[in-house]
C-alpha cells in the first residue's frame, strides 16, 4: 500500500481521507492555505504544508504549489477529494509526470467525462438513456431555437465544461432563449474558461438519482446501488438518501447496470457517479459522470458497509476489487443531512465565524463527518459546508425519526454563526418528503 | 405507545435511553442526584427531577423516591437501565402496584434467574450445559470441600444473589477452601444482603461470550448472535466484540438456540442476555442470566441493525417483536473499548475531574455513547465509565484498524482526569488479542 498520501484539498473530505488512511496504515500530509491553518486535517496529519493564501486559485487550486508539497514531503499518492482540482485532468496528468499517484480515474477518462457533450455522446452509445437535446455545443441562438423547436421548453442551458450544478440556466419559452444562451456562455466562459453550452429538456417534476460505481484496473466495475438527491436548493444538493424512495420496481437495479455500462465504455478505473434524473413516471435519463469522490458518498457506505475512500486508495494501488456486485447487499436506509453554515432566514447567504459550541449527534447509528470544533473559525473563503449528519435505520420511517433525533442533538453557535439544521429539520417533516412525493422544487416551493 | 418514560438511572445510558424515547416519540423525564445535576440527560429531557443526594442508596437505589418522581411527573413507564435498581423485582413490583409499566422482564422471572443458584438449576433442566458445581447454596465449608473433592480445584465461590462479576473468590486449592468461604458468604452478606454462596468449577483460560436475547408477551424469542466479552480486569469487562472470533464452527448458533430454549423456560418477556464461560475447545458453560440490558450491547446493534432499547420499549408497550429469527443476520464485525475514567498507571484507580477537553470520534462507522462534554464535571461517586467508543468494520482486522484510528481521535483531558483509552489501544494491538487466541487472563498478564 501508499506509504504517504497528500490530500489536496480542506475542510470535512480532507479529514475524511486522512482517517481512511490511517486505517490503512498511511501516512497523511496536509495542505493548508493561511486560513486554514488550525484546520482539523493539520491537527490530523503527520506532515503539514503551507500551499499559499486564502484565495483558492493561489493554493488549493493552483497545481505546481500542490505538486511541490507533494514532491517535497515524498508523498507517494494525491487525494484530491471533491471540488477544486478533482476533475482537472492536468493535475493527474502532472502526477503522473511526477511519479506520484493520482487517487482517481486516468486523464484521458477524465477528460472524456467532464466534457457534458462528449459524455453524452458517449454514454447515447453505451446504451443510456438520454433527455432529449444536444449532441453538439450550441454555437448560436439560432441552433438553439432550432433544437427547441424539436424538444420542446422548459429547457436548461448548462456548461458543456461544468458540473456539479453551476453555470445552468432554464429556458421557460422562445422569447428568453436568446438572451440566456448568451448569458450561458458567458457564465461558462467565466467559471469554467470555456464558452461552450449545450441544452436539455428540462423536467421541473423531477427526481435527482444518482448510481455510485467502483472500478479497478482490470476491468472489474459494480455499482454500489443508488443515492437520491432530489431535495436540492438552485441545484446544490441538501439531503440525500439511500435507497431511493418510491422508484418504481426494478428501476434502480436497471440504472445501476446501465451505469456499469457506461463505466466499462467509458474505461473508468476508480470510484465515481452517474447522475440521473427520473420523471414521475421512473423514466430516467443520464445527465453526466463525476469523476471523484462525491459529497454524499457516506449514504452509500451507510448502506453498503463498503469504505469507498478505501476502496478508492486500493484501487489505485492498483489491487483488484475485493467485492463482487452479488455482494453488494443494500440494507436499511440511509439520510444525510448537509449542515451548511448558511442562514435559511436569509436566503441561505453565507454565515461564517467562530464556533463557541460545536457537539456532536451521537449513539446508535449515527455518523457526523465534520472538520468543525469547538473554537473553530469558519472562513468566509470557501464554501459553506461544516458537517454531514448521517443516520442509518432499518427503513427510511424510523431513519426520519432518527434524524429529528440527531438533528436535535447536534449544537452548533457561535456569534453571527447560523447553519441549515433547523431548516433541514422542517423539510423532513414536510409531507411531500415524508411521503417522497417531493421534486427538485421541494425547497423552492418551501421557501 | 407510551406517553413519558421515567429514566431512573444516571450516565451513559440514561442518555442511551433518552435517545431511543426521542425517535418514538416517547417524552423523558430524567431523575438526578445533587452531583448530577448538570448531566446530559438532564439537558436533553423533557422534565427532571431531583431524587436525592449522591449516595445511590438515597437517590438511584432509593425506591420511594424513584416511584414518587414518576408519579409525579406522570410518566407511564420507567427504565431501570443497568445496574443501581434494574435487576430489583421489588421495583418492579411496585412499578405494577402504581399502574407504571416497568421496561424489564416480569418480576417472578427477575427473581427466578436473580438467584443464581434456582437460574442453574432451570437452565440445566432447560437442557443448558453448566459447569461442574453446586446446584444448591453452600451452606458450610465442608459441604464446599465435598463438593470440591468431586469437581476438583480450582474452584470460584460465588455469591448466589451477586452478578456482574461482583462477590467472587476464586479457590485453588483446599487449604484456601474454609477461608474463601468465610469471605464469600461476608462479601455477600454486604453487598447483597444475602450471604448465601455456591461454587462452579474454576476455567483459568476461558472465554467469556454471551447472547443476546429479546421476546416478547406472546412467546415468541429469538437471538441477536453472540458478544465475546473476554478482555476483563478482575470480571469487570474492557474491551467487547461481535462476532465471537475462533469459535469452532457452529457453536454460536448452537449457544443462541439454547439461549432461546432457556429463555422459553423462564417465561422470560424483554431483553436479556445469557453468559457462558467457553473452554480452548468450544465446550461452553451457562453461568448467569441479566435481565437488563447491558453495558455492552451497542455491539450486538452494530452488527444485527437493531435498536435493543427501541425493541423493549415495544414489547413492554405489548407489541410482538418485529422480527423473526431467520432476519436476524450478523453483519460484519464491531469493537466496543469502555473508556473508563480510571488510571491504568495507578491500578486502574477512579480518575474523576472536570473535562477541560473532550472530543469525538467521527467518521465512518464509528459510534460513540456518553454523556461526556466539554466542561463536564465527573463526579467520584459512581461507576467510572465515562464512554463507550464503538466501530464496525466488514471484518474483524479492518475493525480493530478503524478502532486504532478511532482511539487515536479521541480527546480527554482534564486535571485529574485519566482514561483506559491508551490502555486499550495496547490490547488490540497484543497479538493474543490481534490473533483471538486471548483468554480472560489477558490484561492480567499484561499488567
Amino acid at each position: 500500500m501508499f506509504d504517504r498520501v497528500l490530500i489536496a484539498n480542506r475542510g470535512e473530505i480532507a479529514v475524511r481521507v486522512a482517517r481512511a488512511c490511517r486505517e490503512l496504515g498511511i501516512e497523511v500530509v496536509a495542505v493548508y492555505s493561511d486560513v486554514d491553518r488550525d484546520s482539523a486535517v493539520v491537527r490530523m496529519a503527520d506532515e503539514a504544508v503551507r500551499i499559499g493564501p486564502a484565495p483558492a486559485r493561489r493554493s488549493y487550486l493552483y497545481i505546481p504549489a500542490v505538486i511541490e508539497a507533494a514532491l517535497r514531503t515524498g508523498a507517494d499518492a494525491l487525494h484530491p477529494g471533491y471540488g477544486f482540482l478533482s476533475e482537472d485532468p492536468d493535475l493527474a496528468r502532472v502526477c503522473q509526470d511526477n511519479g506520484i499517484a493520482f487517487i482517481g480515474p486516468p486523464p484521458e477518462v477524465m477528460e472524456r467525462l467532464g466534457d457534458k457533450v462528449s459524455a453524452r455522446m458517449l454514454m447515447t452509445e453505451a446504451g443510456l438513456p438520454l433527455l432529449p437535446g444536444s449532441l453538439e455545443p450550441l454555437g448560436s441562438a439560432e441552433e438553439a431555437a432550432r433544437l427547441a423547436r424539436r424538444t420542446g421548453y422548459p429547457l436548461i442551458l448548462k456548461a458543456s465544461a461544468g458540473g456539479g450544478g453551476r453555470g445552468m440556466q432554464i429556458v421557460w419559452s422562445e422569447h428568453e432563449l436568446a438572451r440566456a444562451h448568451r448569458q450561458t456562455r458567458a457564465t461558462a466562459q467565466t467559471l469554467f474558461g470555456d464558452p461552450r453550452v449545450y441544452a436539455e429538456r428540462y423536467l421541473p417534476r423531477a427526481r435527482h438519482v444518482e448510481i455510485q460505481i467502483l472500478a479497478d484496473r482490470y476491468g472489474n466495475v459494480i455499482h454500489l446501488g443508488e443515492r437520491d438527491c432530489t431535495v436540492q436548493r438552485r441545484h446544490q444538493k441538501l439531503l440525500e438518501e439511500s435507497p431511493a424512495p418510491s422508484l418504481p420496481e426494478g428501476v434502480a437495479k436497471e440504472m445501476g447496470e446501465r451505469a456499469v455500462a457506461g463505466a466499462v465504455a467509458a474505461g473508468y478505473v476508480g470510484a465515481g457517479t452517474f447522475e440521473f434524473l427520473v420523471d414521475p413516471d421512473g423514466g430516467y435519463y443520464f445527465m453526466e459522470v463525476n469523476t471523484r469522490i462525491q459529497v454524499e458518498h457516506p449514504v452509500t457506505e451507510m448502506v453498503t458497509g463498503v469504505d469507498l475512500v478505501q476502496e478508492q486508495l486500493r484501487v489505485a494501488w492498483g489491487l483488484p476489487l475485493a467485492i463482487k456486485q452479488e455482494d453488494v447487499v443494500l440494507r436499511g436506509a440511509c439520510l444525510e443531512a448537509r449542515i451548511n453554515a448558511e442562514d435559511p432566514a436569509r436566503d441561505f447567504a453565507p454565515a461564517p465565524g467562530t464556533l463557541t459550541e460545536f457537539a456532536a449527534p451521537g449513539g446508535p447509528f449515527v455518523r457526523l463527518d465534520t472538520h468543525a470544533y469547538p473554537g473553530y473559525r469558519i472562513p468566509p473563503t470557501y464554501d459553506s459546508l461544516l458537517a454531514k449528519l448521517l443516520v442509518w435505520a432499518p427503513d427510511r420511517e424510523q431513519a426520519l425519526a432518527r434524524m429529528r433525533r440527531a438533528l436535535a442533538e447536534l449544537r452548533v453557535a457561535g456569534p453571527g454563526v447560523a447553519t441549515t439544521a433547523a431548516f433541514l429539520a422542517r423539510v423532513i417533516d414536510e409531507p411531500a418528503f415524508r411521503s417522497a412525493t417531493h421534486t427538485t422544487s421541494l425547497v423552492q416551493e418551501m421557501t
